[in-house]
């Protein structure tokens, strides 16, 4: 909670929930991964959020991009990024949508398997071209599925085809896991990847980068490494592995850059029990799964909860959102304790809401507007 | 697949996934639900799909409509539906949004607690008001939580808090869990609500409604029993439970309104397998859980998939969506088998996909538009 974000919800007079993000906090988060990794180029990960001021702010300072889609490319470009500033890092891409961002300028682009390197010959000539590879994610509280990257033994191959396809072969990326908190998942990634390297050293096909991709934690309630212990962390993996040889390097966070920048307030709907000798109460929210806190699901991100009578006496709570889905259920398996004297209309607020809140929201399930979203 | 979906699809120009319903089907569905259950009153779960064709269609076919916000009563009212064929049928409801209901000429609520009574009694004197209990939803696709509904035991003491506050205690209600397949299910649900109408009877409160809920499946790839079965199941266990003095009925369909009324067109945007020896290949497609597919959730809801190549030799494959996001997979637990000859930019159609997809689909996560939706 900073200050500014304390005035600008004093003087709010619409209704409903919302998530306001602190730019202040987007920038000194910048500037602690710039001083943190010097010579490693940030790719903010837009979809983490796309909101316009945090894209022109991150533009003006320098950062490059990391794009999901054509969608989010065209929206770093009107952020007044350049082109040579964006990554479509995404693996599964239509080729039309190559195409596109090709013509847009764009010549960075992930890929994971040879049918997605055919695409890009055709559509995107001579581009550079990383390979994702499949890392385990331990450590992460939200671990990776094997979705994105394939085998390490297989990233050759792909690279190879690149290369002979008339692309640059660029490099190989990897993504430990969303809020990883282990320190030392990056130098096994790291270990891998620098065998990628000799491996593609051995064929001819010379790698220049590595794409370290994000999983930098946001502070819920767990206590989690700062930046610079990433940074060191990061560092001594890099020259243990490629010795004196250091590879160019890039980052993609997105939580770790907007995710302890914004918080949610919201307004308590409901308090009630389902018996008489229930032992925990029910809170519904006027917030849940569906309108920006979707990253509760399976109570994977335990958000830090402020109430107006924090202090007071606690007992557990199930909560709850507002919709008439049972899905939209935020905290039951472990119980969230708060203030015995909670009562309705109470506001509360959600902190650490940066990130993955409002483009996760729907357009209006149970006929509740998409999160409002306000960047100061 | 109908002709008009068909011919709908062949003549669309426009990029991108998008789900069509056919009004014929919807239409046909409302007849059923009418012949099958001839004295109840159908209240059509706007949350399904809230598109105003469909709105509209029922409305004027005599529907009633269970809305879970003022947003959703807004609809209903806009597509014609008079407020007196209106349930606010949520639960949990700012004050301030019932006042506005009230306004609007809503007389029908629903409540599990005292503390939400308390809300009507202030903001909506002298309406009516069921009172939904627990139900354990044993058999359904889609069992619900215990997020809605209070014990049994404690529904007569809400009820009668109720009556005392100047409100009509109206009934009860309850909901068997999506997708319920068991026609057992409302069996039970209906001898614990004759219950709760004879201790309401001791206390001087005479109920007069069941309201049934939902329940009632779409079909997906297993086989589910039709409408005319759960209208005779439902017909005997009132008739089981409540003798010769019938209680007036409420069913709430919307999955069974809507479901298999629309399909989701969309394409093959990528096929791959993570290394060399891999036994499933990886299909995704430009459509996943964040733009409409949401109930695949825990492969929850497996959708019947058609593709151009059917009749070839099939093998497994792991289905996943067009996103950056791990999370964005359809179906890995259990494979989905789908034709060896598939190719990258096919066409799938994906189909009972009417209800419960496009008000799922996040705002444009990922920089990828939110679901296009078309009603014919």
């Amino acid at each position: 909670m900073t200050d500014r974000i304390r005035e600008f919800l004093r003087q709010r007079t619409e209704d409903g929930p919302c998530v306001v993000v602190d730019l202040d906090v987007v920038r000194s988060n910048y500037e602690a991964f710039v001083r943190s990794l010097p010579d490693t180029s940030v790719f903010y990960a837009v979809k983490a959020n796309p909101a316009p001021e945090i894209l022109s702010l991150l533009a003006e300072l320098g950062s490059s991009f990391d794009c999901a889609s054509v969608g989010e490319i065209e929206m770093a470009l009107a952020a007044g990024a350049s082109a040579d500033r964006i990554s479509y890092g995404n693996t599964i891409k239509k080729e039309r949508d190559i195409a596109r961002a090709f013509e847009l300028g764009v010549r960075l682009y992930a890929v994971d398997c040879e049918a997605e390197v055919e695409k890009i010959v055709r559509a995107a000539p001579g581009v550079r071209v990383f390979c994702r590879i499949l890392c385990d994610g331990a450590g992460a509280e939200w671990p990776l599925s094997r979705k994105f990257g394939c085998a390490p033994e297989m990233a050759p191959d792909v690279l190879e085809a690149a290369h002979r396809g008339g692309l640059e072969a660029y490099g190989v990326s990897f993504h430990v896991g969303s809020q990883q908190a282990n320190l030392g998942a990056w130098d096994s990634a790291l270990a891998t990847a620098a065998g990628v390297f000799r491996e593609c050293a051995t064929r001819g096909v010379p790698l220049k980068m590595v794409n370290m991709g994000g999983g930098f934690p946001a502070r819920y309630l767990k206590d989690v490494p700062g930046v610079p212990a990433y940074g060191n962390a990061i560092f001594q993996a890099l020259t243990d592995h490629f010795g004196n040889n250091l590879p160019q390097t890039i980052i993609e966070p997105g939580r770790g850059m907007v995710g302890d920048a914004g918080l949610i307030e919201a307004e308590v709907v409901l308090i009630s029990r389902k018996s008489a000798d229930d032992t925990v109460r029910w809170v519904y929210l006027d917030i849940g799964k569906f309108h920006g806190l979707a990253e509760t699901m399976d109570e994977a991100i335990r958000y830090p909860i402020r109430t107006p009578k924090d202090g007071d006496a606690t007992s557990p709570c199930v909560l709850a959102g507002p919709t008439c889905d049972s899905v939209d259920v935020l905290y039951e398996k472990t119980p969230y304790e708060l203030p015995v004297s909670l009562s309705i209309g109470d506001k509360v607020l959600i902190e650490s809401c940066g990130a993955y809140t409002t483009t996760y929201s729907t357009v209006g399930f149970n006929g509740f507007a998409a999160l409002a979203s306000y960047v100061i």
